[in-house]
């Protein structure tokens, strides 16, 4: 283990090996024997366990159920919504068969030819379909209106290219799928879940992220308009982090879904969709590391305080382990989530790295001379200053740190994408500041999807988002020298 | 909804209508346009989410912790352990390609047949050998155990006769995955575990269970020795509603994982795995109700109380409602979950009858008189019973009588299978017993396989298990005659 700590790829010299290093040695995840499936270990679930808590918490105030539908998705309804198919139904698990047998010419079992399916069923990769197939048989008048449900699941999406977190063929996410009277109650319900996802990312990951709607281009497939909230990585790339549907009737004109309204005449539903998986975590990772190992927000650290006894023989560790045991359980009780290690065949040195390594945001360590002063050595994952302070007291000190860390870490995501974010007026300098700089990119665009995929097509930057708070600003197009309204966000992505 | 209500099946006329009915009319869940699939709804969802999270706590509070594996298994996995083949590999999920593409014949996509897997993969029916793949890995050393991992996921079994949450082809489970460095070290936990399913089943579900190991014939395919918790429903039929299972080497030695014992030399590891799954819904649903609907015990319903306001009037609303909330926020800061259902458009009556149905413990309901006498009415849902109390102290009365029906709704059930449960010597009683009277019987058995065929294939009862707790008493087997050392537990099942 003190081999692979050291072996922490630098984030300066290799970005993307530094990430991968990251997540495999702080005991994230690992790629599986299955192509792009990856096991999520027990360091790396606690964390989304984390997420899913805070944000179930965040749906059930803004009054959504959860309920659980289908993991396959007969292959006909995929077809049902024109543009829905294009974008989803293509790069996917298709389950064929429902049986195999020995196999009559050697070893092992083979598929059995005669268990095939009549219509083959496809692995989710979302379920708009499979839902709007569902409240079909729910929705009868406006009285049954709104559904406002949520479900926790496992998708496929048949990725060539995958990495960790980022990019996975199954991933762990949330849909939600919401069903409404009026096209406005669905737009303000579109609002409230991307502004649910921006409280979400910016008091519990402590990312800041930018609340937009995306262009045509990259729009979900079967969406009149996208919500989204973007984030800058440390490399000076963007990540989409969520994002927030207002699916307009589509859906519900897809799979006949009505509703006798007010006035008693038939009307097809509105609908919206809204998701965050376990790229999540991704953008944590990214946003927050460095050399050392993980940064981890303390609202979102499985362990928030670790101890680790300083001692030579028995009777040293008794006293120190009595007076840590003491803290932990006072900490417990005000809702921190503490470890001691006491583990005896490892080297306190290591034992720091470790939680380095693991982004513990406070590590306390205390030896025989603190315990005749009355000292502690307190230090921060987030600055990695360490001092020595009194005991009394330690307990406030470490609740109101905590908070400070919080705060910290936020604000210096913040002060990275201030820095990081530039207006620009041509193509020269857009090209020059995305080569040289990176980060997001401000700039008027035509509002064309042309001048957009040329660009993309040109520098790989692609519009992140139109900014729901953008000014009115005349100003000409970067690309195309055509009029336009406001800038937009621009950036390369992962 | 009101014609819906009164047609919930008499449980006495029949009982598999009744519960089928009653899932459906409460809202638990329903079948969906996937065969053997189905969808849990809200209501029902919500009931499984505060098993979940019990049995969560009771998971880590014993020093597990969740983790997540993919939901594929390459084929030749299922391979490496012989009888876990026989048992598991052949009705399953099985993916066969990654893409679809345009039907270039007509309408709609078709399965492109370029893009065949090269080795299919199976949807998990359970995860065993992913597991054991991955854990090779993660273990070199004495040091690197115990392993206790849980994971939280979906399985699929491709199940030809379905019945909502009793057996469909796809349930949401549990499934824990322990490594250990003795024998001694992982039957205990199998012993552990199986423990904290029966505090479960009996605190939390309010179903009293009888622990026991499995007979060879039912045992887990690739376990050494499986313990059960089997339950008994009011039908007379016995449920297994959770087991955990000894694999002793078995699963090391198919994926090869040794690790260096204490004394330095390599050792295949001691194994386990344990799970509940969304039957333990059909377990609770079937144990208690009747033929007004669900009977919830508190601890797991969602809806712990309800409160319906009787008036005539905006004023009288307006008054008896300040009342209610104010004794509902008191509830809640005690964390009873409470709803006031003040719908003006439904009757009083109809939403007595929808809380019985969905098996709300507690139902207050409060009009003008009320007021004026300072009393509320109370109605019990285990009981059926109703009085009319003061309202002075009504919200420690509450929070005593939600105890009192917990430990109720338990002590009805350990009666009934009292009641159920029968000892037998010969086989033309077993006979007559099973058909006349159903449920538990306790028998003496020679112990062989070939004797518990020939009891299932003339009576359909099986061994559900040899309890752990069965008094050593000589015998003689109630079918071969042959002598025997303990009565075992007979019952026709789920």
């Amino acid at each position: 283990m003190a081999k692979e700590l050291k072996s922490l790829t630098n984030r300066e010299d290799n970005y993307s090996q530094w990430y991968n290093d990251l997540v495999m040695k702080a005991g994230l995840a690992e790629n599986s024997a299955v192509r792009g499936c990856m096991v999520i270990k027990p360091y790396g679930y606690a964390i989304w366990e984390k997420m899913q808590r805070a944000l179930d918490d965040m749906f059930k105030e803004t009054g959504h159920e959860n309920a659980y539908f289908p993991l396959f998705i007969p292959k006909s309804f995929f077809s049902k919504e024109a543009s829905h198919v294009e974008g989803f139904a293509k790069e996917c698990a298709v389950v064929t068969h429902y049986r195999l047998k020995n196999n009559p010419d050697g070893e092992g079992v083979v598929v059995d030819p005669d268990a095939k399916l009549e219509e083959e069923l496809i692995v989710r990769p979302t379920s708009e379909t499979i839902i709007w197939n569902t409240y079909k048989n729910w929705i009868k008048s406006y009285r049954d209106l709104p559904i406002l449900c949520n479900q926790w699941a496992n998708v496929v999406r048949w990725e060539m290219r995958t990495r960790l977190f980022l990019r996975t063929a199954e991933f762990l996410w949330q849909e939600g799928h919401t069903a409404h009277e009026t096209r406005q109650e669905a737009i303000e319900e579109t609002e409230r879940m991307v502004g649910v996802y921006k409280v979400f990312a910016e008091q519990w990951m402590a990312v800041p992220v930018i609340v937009g709607h995306k262009s045509a281009n990259e729009r979900f497939a079967g969406a009149e308009d996208t919500l989204t909230i973007e984030a800058l990585m440390q490399d000076g790339k963007a990540l989409q982090s969520g994002t927030s549907h207002f699916l307009g009737q589509n859906f519900a004109k897809a799979f006949d879904v009505q509703f006798a309204n007010r006035d008693g005449k038939l009307e097809h539903v509105w609908a919206t969709s809204w998701g965050v998986s376990t790229r999540l975590m991704g953008a944590l990772i990214m946003a927050h590391s460095d050399n050392n190992g993980l940064v981890l927000p303390p609202k979102l650290a499985p362990i928030q305080v670790v101890m680790i006894p300083i001692y030579k023989g028995e009777e040293e560790l008794k006293s120190v382990s009595e007076r840590f045991n003491n803290i932990a359980s006072q900490l417990k009780a005000l809702g921190v989530s503490v470890k001691v290690d006491a583990r005896d065949h490892i080297r306190s040195g290591f034992k720091f790295a470790e939680y380095e390594l693991k982004g513990v945001p406070i590590r306390l360590a205390m030896g025989p001379r603190d315990m005749t002063n009355g000292t502690i050595e307190i230090a921060r994952r987030d600055t990695l200053q360490k001092e020595t302070i009194p005991q009394d007291g330690i307990v406030e000190h470490i609740v109101k740190l905590l908070d400070e860390i919080q705060d910290n870490i936020f604000n210096k995501a913040l002060d990275f994408r201030a820095e990081k974010t530039t207006k620009v007026d041509t193509f020269a300098e857009f090209k020059q500041v995305l080569d040289d700089k990176g980060g997001f990119i401000l700039a008027h665009w035509d509002g064309t999807s042309e001048t957009e995929e040329q660009i993309k097509s040109e520098t790989k930057a692609t519009i992140r988002c139109i900014p729901i708070d953008a000014v009115e600003e005349d100003g000409v197009c970067v690309y195309s020298g055509k009029p336009s309204k406001m800038r937009v966000l621009f950036a390369r992505s992962y």
